[in-house]
C-alpha cells in the first residue's frame, strides 16, 4: 500500500528524549519515504535535533510542551496530572484521527493507563494486551500479553490470540496466522482451568482468521513453532526477561570464552564476521516496540533505553500496524467470533461470569 | 561427611535405560567412592551393563522386576498399575530406608505421583514442588516451582522458599541462602495477591535460615541474583523450558554464524577451544536433574534423554542431599516457621481459607 502515513511522536519520552527520537525518526523515514511526522515536546530541543535531518524536518511538525511524564511516576498519578503531557499528547493526536500510530520509549504502566483512557478498548474487548516481537531461528514470532494484565481468563486468551493473528497480519504479511497457546504441556489435560477453556474454545472456533496450533511450551517459542503465542501477561512477562537473560548470560559466557587465551583471541578476531552475525541477530534493537493490541488506536512502546536505530524499528512497527488496517479488521475479527460464541453459547464474558484476576 | 551412602536406581527409567544408567552411576562412583547402589529392573540388562564396569558392580545389588512405567503413562494409571514396577521399588526402598536417596529418568508425572503417595510431604508441607538447577554467569541456582503444581497460595510459596534455602545449603554449601521471589516488576504493587502476600510474608518473617531478597525478574534469574528463586509452577516451568529454548536458539545462530564464510570458520577452528568452554558452559547435562522437593525422602528426577554423564549429575545430586541431612533440617525448619506464622496471626493454610487453585 505504502500510502502516506502520520506518525505522532513522544519526544521526550524514554531515557534520552529528542536526542534519540529525532535520528530515530529519520531513519525509519529513509525506508518509509511517504511518512509524516508529529513531534510533542519541548519546541527548542526538538528543533534542535532537526537541524541535523533536513528531508525529516521537512516532513514534520512540533506540538510544543514543557510537561513530561517521569519514568518512575506511578499509571495512577500519570492519569491524574498526565494532561498536557508529550506523551498524552501524542496518543490524543491518535484519538483525534490527526495521527494513525503513536510511538513513545516513555513509561510503559503510564502509557498504558493514558492509551487504555484515550483510544478505549475495541468494542467486545475487555482487556488490551501488552504484544512483543521475539526473534526466532526461523524470523520472529509474535507473543502476548507479556505484562499488561496478570491472568487471563479464556475468553481473554481467546480475543489475545485474535489480536494476536491481526499483528502477524499487519507485520508479517500472513493472511491465516498460526496461533499456539502457551502451557506447560502439549496434552489436552495440561495447564490451569482458563488455558484449557481457552484450548476448547478455539478449536472449537471454525473460521477464525487464523490458524490455532494447540498448546506450544516455552522452548517452541525461539524454534518459531508459531506466528502468534498467547499466555497470560505474569508467565509472559516473566518468559520475555527469562529469555532477554538467557541471551545476555551466554553473551557473557562467549565473550568470557572468546578472550580465555591467545589463540582463542586470534581465532576469535578472525571470525568476527560471524560474531558480527551473531551480534546483529541477537541485537535487541532489531525487533524493539511493544504493542498495546485491543485499543481504537495504535499505540507502540519503545524501549525507554534504546538508541535511535532501535526507535526506528519501533517507528516501522507503527507504520507497519498503521498501514494494514489492523484495527479496523481487527474490530470486525472480534465481532464475528463473540457473535460465534453467543449463537453456540459459548461466551464466557468473565464480567457476567464474575471470574476474578488481580490486575498488573 | 563424606559418609557411605545408599541411592536407589530406577534403571529401565529413561530413553535407554540400564545402558545410561549403569555408566551414569559408574561414572558418580568415582566422584564419590563411598556411594553404594541398588538397581532395580530387568536383572540381565544391568548385570550385561554391569560387566563393564566391575568396581561399580562390587558396590552394588540388583532387584529384579520387568515391570515398567511407560514414559506416555498417565500419573492416575501409573498410580493404580504402579506398583512392582522399577520405578516404584526404586522409591520403595528409600521409604524404607534401605536406600537414603532414589533417582530416575522416567515418567516425571508418574515419578511425582509415586514419590508423594511413598513418601508422603514433610508435615506442615501441602504441596511438593519440583526443584531445578538453573546454570548462572556466578555458578548455578535453584529455581522451584518448574512445574509439579500450577499455582501457590502466598503460604505455599513461602514453603517453597525454605524448600529452596534448605536444598541450596546442601548443594551450594551456604548456610543462608538468598532467595527471591520471581515477578513481573520489583516494586511491592506489581504481581498477584499470592505474590504479595507471600513477600509480606517473607519479610515479616524474622530468623528465618535464608536471606530474603523481596522480588526478583526474569533476566535476574541467569544472572545469579539470588541462590533460590520462588514461582508457582505455571510460570517457573514456563520460564525453564523458555531458557533452554534461547540457549539452542542461539546455538544455533552461533553456529550459522561461524560456518558463513571461510574465513569465520578458520577462525572458528582456531577459536575451538573457547568453543569448548562455551559448549561446557551451556551443556544442559552438566546441571541435569531434577528434585522433589517437600517429601520425606530424596527423589531425583533425571532428564530422560540424558546419557551417561548426564545420569552421573543427577545422582552426585542425590548424592549431596542425602549427605547433608537435608530432610531433617528442612522438617525442622517449616515446623518452627510455621509455628512462628501461627503465634504472629499470620498463617494462610489454604485448605481453611478455602483458596482454590488447579493441579497440574
Amino acid at each position: 500500500m505504502a500510502s502516506s502515513k502520520t506518525i505522532a511522536l513522544d519526544a521526550m519520552g524514554g531515557d534520552y528524549g529528542p536526542e534519540v527520537v529525532v535520528p530515530g525518526a529519520a531513519l525509519s523515514l529513509e525506508r518509509h519515504p511517504a511518512l509524516q511526522f508529529i513531534f510533542f515536546g519541548v519546541q527548542e530541543r526538538i528543533a534542535a535535533a532537526l537541524e541535523a535531518h533536513p528531508s525529516l524536518r521537512a516532513r514534520s511538525r512540533i506540538v510544543h510542551t514543557d510537561l513530561v511524564i517521569a519514568m518512575d511516576e506511578k499509571p495512577s498519578q500519570a492519569l491524574r496530572r498526565g494532561k498536557g503531557t508529550s506523551m498524552w499528547l501524542a496518543l490524543d493526536a491518535v484519538k483525534q484521527g490527526q495521527a494513525h500510530a503513536s510511538v513513545s520509549a516513555g513509561n510503559t504502566g503510564a502509557l498504558m493507563a493514558i492509551a487504555k483512557l484515550l483510544l478505549r478498548p475495541i468494542p467486545g474487548i475487555e482487556r488490551p494486551a501488552i504484544a512483543a516481537l521475539w526473534p526466532t531461528v526461523r524470523s520472529e514470532c509474535i507473543v502476548l500479553d507479556v505484562g499488561a494484565n496478570i491472568g487471563a481468563t479464556s475468553s481473554q486468551l481467546a480475543d489475545f490470540s485474535l489480536m494476536g493473528a491481526a499483528m502477524a497480519r499487519a507485520v508479517f504479511h500472513v493472511e491465516r496466522p498460526s496461533v499456539g497457546l502457551l502451557n506447560v504441556g502439549t496434552e489436552e489435560v495440561k495447564g490451569n482451568e482458563d488455558v484449557r477453556a481457552a484450548h476448547a474454545l478455539l478449536k472449537s472456533a471454525a473460521d477464525l482468521p487464523l490458524e490455532y496450533k494447540g498448546f506450544v511450551e516455552g522452548d517452541q517459542i525461539g524454534q518459531g513453532a508459531v506466528d502468534v503465542v498467547v499466555v497470560e501477561g505474569f508467565a509472559g512477562n516473566i518468559a520475555l526477561k527469562t529469555a532477554e537473560g538467557t541471551a545476555r548470560q551466554i553473551g557473557a559466557y562467549l565473550k568470557g570464552a572468546m578472550t580465555s587465551s591467545l589463540v582463542t583471541k586470534l581465532g576469535a578476531l578472525l571470525a568476527r564476521g560471524g560474531f558480527t552475525v551473531l551480534k546483529e541477530k541477537m541485537d535487541p534493537r532489531r525487533v524493539n516496540g511493544g504493542t498495546f493490541l485491543g485499543l481504537n488506536g495504535i499505540a507502540v512502546k519503545s524501549h525507554g533505553g534504546t538508541d535511535a536505530y532501535g526507535f526506528a524499528s519501533a517507528v516501522d512497527l507503527a507504520y507497519e500496524m498503521a498501514d494494514s488496517d489492523l484495527i479496523s479488521r481487527l474490530s470486525a475479527d472480534v465481532e464475528v467470533f463473540h457473535h460465534k460464541l453467543e449463537g453456540a453459547g459459548l461466551s464466557q464474558n468473565p464480567l457476567s461470569a464474575g471470574s476474578a484476576h488481580g490486575k498488573a
